[in-house]
């Protein structure tokens, strides 16, 4: 584990596009869309284990993810898609086994954690793009595979004599299906908890009428009827959903600059600080000339500052979190014009009924999710030039903690309509309302702009240092947030960060996540002789049998 | 670690009497109690570290948790109790260090979760007791001392230069406060997240007025007035609390028989096949003559079935959580007459009124989750002669799965109104809501005694194997889950069966303590060169940076 664990892996790039997929086609066919698994088993994302059986890799999950995105941007006509297979009576089998097997317990957990959010996003576009989602299981449905069709609105399964949906991983590996499967089976799809415990620890899962039966699939049909069936489903859960009108508005490349000191995108950099194992991310505001209309913002397209300076805002977050691992403080700017910011979030605000700036606004909801989920220390610094106003100021309330300068001239913070209830964390609550449980004592006064002073009083801000501790006092909070237990931090942020209620999202990232972290640490999983070593191998694993 | 793993420990026992305890004095004022912490350092649960300044272990938390259970029943007239130190300028520095650092993974772990117990148990008696707690922190109150100060419903700290409440375990050992402090910051008293994360960071704590500011204690008072005014908040809080009326009922011994192959109480044995990591589980119903009236029902005091055979539940689940590692599969099963477990269930419902009565009820609810949160597969098997029915049914509604057997003359199983709401899981919901997410369909024929093919019909049973195949499907069921890898079960259980809603109970037991558990296996707090492991030696702890 440590030999993995201190494995130099080639740096990974997230950026992808439909013209360029290698495992999933993308047929269009308005309203509906076809989203085809055909994975390469030549072509994993990094050397050393074929993709068999149609099994799932970070490169295929990219794609995925990409897809999803593309979808709810470029496809506005399209209002259902059918999830399913181009391999002979296989579905998907899951994460690959051979790749979590040979990977760092710091690559499994990020894997996962990236695999979880784009099932997530699945369900976000469900709720609100009115993208509904069919998987069309026209074969063996394992693990992993099972899991991405819990994240479908619907699953309609073959009825044959080998189709079955399974949880194998607890009775095969020794480990959970920890993406989100546990999870959606008794919260999304209300199976029964005895015959979840059941289904969970029974490798070859449940076929037929029983797997209806049970509520792990909605339907099963014949094969001759299959192809029909899903068409008939998919028309009619486009027809139940909001027309959008096109066209469409295209995705273009980042076209950022990755050096081993950080990433240069327009409008977010990162800039690494090795030796001290910090990270500046400092976040642009938009130019001159925004545009206020929807017609223009269309117009603009992916090159709007909310959408552009979001999308490599998320592009950042991914490269810390798999080429960075080292780095355990994220110190957070921004600079610019908070007039602009704001002006950004109106013009998104009052028009939000056109599906363009309603995409724009929950793909911000989405990277911002990314941030909170992000397993650093995040110091937001509010100095001279910043621009910390509305959607930015959520990078503040999102951070651990925050300091800003108080001085005469100095900096000012200010709140927007988009910090009051449209840029959810995954708790559901604003980040404003997680900060104050009990209510915000100035919530009337959104339009004031606060300087340090104010800032602290109403709590927006943590720490409010003067030109004279300044630097000392950011230094040093730097310094001592980054001498502590990198793994202390992690459990303690992912305690304090979610306040209040928890759903379905919290649930995934808290309880489950942390669960099958602590089980990837297990030598009854990962040992020499633990059961995802030594899939496929003759052996048979070997397990302490002490309970914990 | 794997040293410590194996490391052979004496059995530990639960029983204590407030005649004997060792570490903490219960003094009786009514309508006041103080219970004092003065841990004798010379005399820990296990030999090999000294209790020093006011740090806890098993043996403990052991005598706080029967005081707090001897308030409720033998001491009615106690309204409000002070939690306090008899040390000089210490309050509690936590759960022991060297305790911990010398302690087997699965030990910690089970150390761990019966704390977290006490500290809900101490809430549950406030709510449900109407027992208010205060705090009087007479000094430094760190760690694990501050998390039992959360617990109580008001916190007061003297206020001088060293009195400071503080959370170090993230600065100094690379661990969480696995004792709900993290959850309770923030969600109990709604601290802000970025002063609980400054927090939850500072070695050194917070005093004085920064600590009220920051709602992390509710006053602060110079020692000159500490006495006066925590008498005067104990009394209002006394006063406020429903007076109930004595005598109280004392809790006598259970005397059970305790040996290598298993515990022998009056209505609760526990059998172990060792060699089949298995253990049966058997709670025999009441006998003739329980009481039906509130006074009879005093009158038999502990002896009352529903109070005895619950408390002899709770001792066996602690000794199968300590004392019997291997065991990975308990079969749960009743012997007795179902009627007369419907006829103590509808006694102690009919006077819920009574203190008594409802203390019975609270009691039981207890020891139900105690089960729920015990890490073992439950399985129950009801055969002919046993009496599911009512608060006994709950047995089967908290296991993993369960097997009935049908038969022309087999047994049934019965409900109560004791399964409709007054024995709710951690989550807040019965067993049957939890089990019926969507409604149970049946609902309104909680009367009825179904036979195995009725249960499993109403989805009340898991299984309903006839005579022909019965031994043979049960015996295959244990088998095959006791030849599953123990830590992927208790992931898998833990998510599995808390479906719905989370509370600041599931919070502490799902995301705290997973993440505790991972953190308890990370070689930055127990590896040879750890925080944990080298607490108090002269080398400082060596971190892998890697964040994950």
């Amino acid at each position: 584990m440590e030999h993995a664990e201190e494995a130099v892996e080639t740096p990974a790039r997230f950026e992808t596009h439909s013209d360029r997929y290698v495992h999933w086609r993308l047929e269009i066919e308005p309203p509906l869309a076809r989203l085809v698994m055909d994975v390469q088993e030549e072509r994993p994302f990094r050397p050393g284990y074929p993709l068999k059986t149609n099994s799932y890799d970070l490169g295929v999950d990219l794609e995925l993810a990409d897809a999803i995105q593309r979808l709810r941007f470029e496809h506005p006509e399209v209002r259902a898609v059918v999830i399913t297979s181009g391999k002979d009576r296989i579905f998907c089998s899951g994460a690959n086994i051979y790749m979590l097997g040979s990977s760092s317990h710091s690559f499994k957990v990020n894997f996962c954690k990236f695999t979880n959010e784009t099932r997530l996003a699945i369900e976000d576009a469900s709720a609100h793009s009115g993208l509904k989602f069919v998987a069309a299981v026209n074969g063996a449905c394992a693990g992993g595979g099972y899991e991405l069709a819990l994240a479908c609105d619907e699953i309609i399964l073959v009825d044959d004599a080998s189709s079955a949906v399974s949880l194998p991983e607890v009775s095969l590996l020794a480990v959970l299906p920890g993406t989100g499967g546990l999870t959606r089976v008794v919260d999304k799809r209300k199976v029964r908890r005895d015959l979840a415990d059941v289904f969970s620890s029974l490798g070859e899962g449940v076929k037929g009428k029983r797997a209806v039966q049970w509520r792990l699939v909605d339907e099963t049909v014949p094969l001759s009827r299959f192809k029909a069936r899903v068409a008939e489903r998919a028309k009619a859960l486009a027809d139940a959903s909001p027309a959008r009108s096109g066209p469409g508005v295209e995705l273009r490349p980042l076209e950022g600059r990755y050096e081993d000191g950080g990433v240069e995108h327009r409008y977010v950099s990162l800039r690494v600080d090795a030796a001290a194992r910090v990270a500046h991310l400092t976040v642009k505001g938009p130019g001159e000339g925004e545009p206020a209309t929807a017609d223009a913002m269309r117009e603009r397209g992916s090159e709007l500052w909310a959408l552009r300076a979001f999308r490599e805002l998320d592009d950042v977050l991914l490269d810390l979190r798999f080429n960075r691992p080292d780095v355990g403080v994220v110190v957070l700017g921004t600079r610019g014009d908070s007039e602009r910011v704001l002006a950004a979030d109106r013009a998104l605000w009052e028009n939000r009924s056109d599906w363009f700036a309603n995409e724009v606004l929950h793909h911000m909801k989405r990277v911002l999710k990314r941030l909170d989920l992000t397993a650093r220390s995040f110091i937001a610094v509010i100095d001279a030039g910043s621009c910390f106003a509305g959607s930015l100021m959520e990078l503040a309330l999102a951070a651990d903690r925050s300091y800003m300068l108080a001085s005469s001239d100095g900096p000012k913070v200010q709140l927007s309509v988009l910090n009051d209830g449209p840029l959810p964390m995954s708790n559901g609550l604003s980040r404003l309302a997680t900060r104050f449980p009990a209510g915000w004592p100035a919530g009337e006064s959104m339009d004031e702009a606060y300087d340090a002073e104010a800032a602290l009083e109403e709590g927006l801000v943590t720490f409010a240092p003067d030109d004279i501790d300044w630097d000392d006092e950011v230094r040093l909070a730097i310094e001592e947030r980054a001498s502590l237990s990198p793994d202390a931090l992690t459990g303690m942020e992912a305690n304090i960060r979610f306040a209040g209620p928890e759903t379905l999202e919290t649930k995934i990232f808290g309880r489950l996540s942390a669960w099958q972290n602590w089980i990837f640490q297990r030598p009854n999983a990962v040992g020499e002789r633990g059961a995802l070593t030594l899939y496929g191998k003759p052996e048979r694993a070997r397990f302490n049998w002490k309970r914990t």
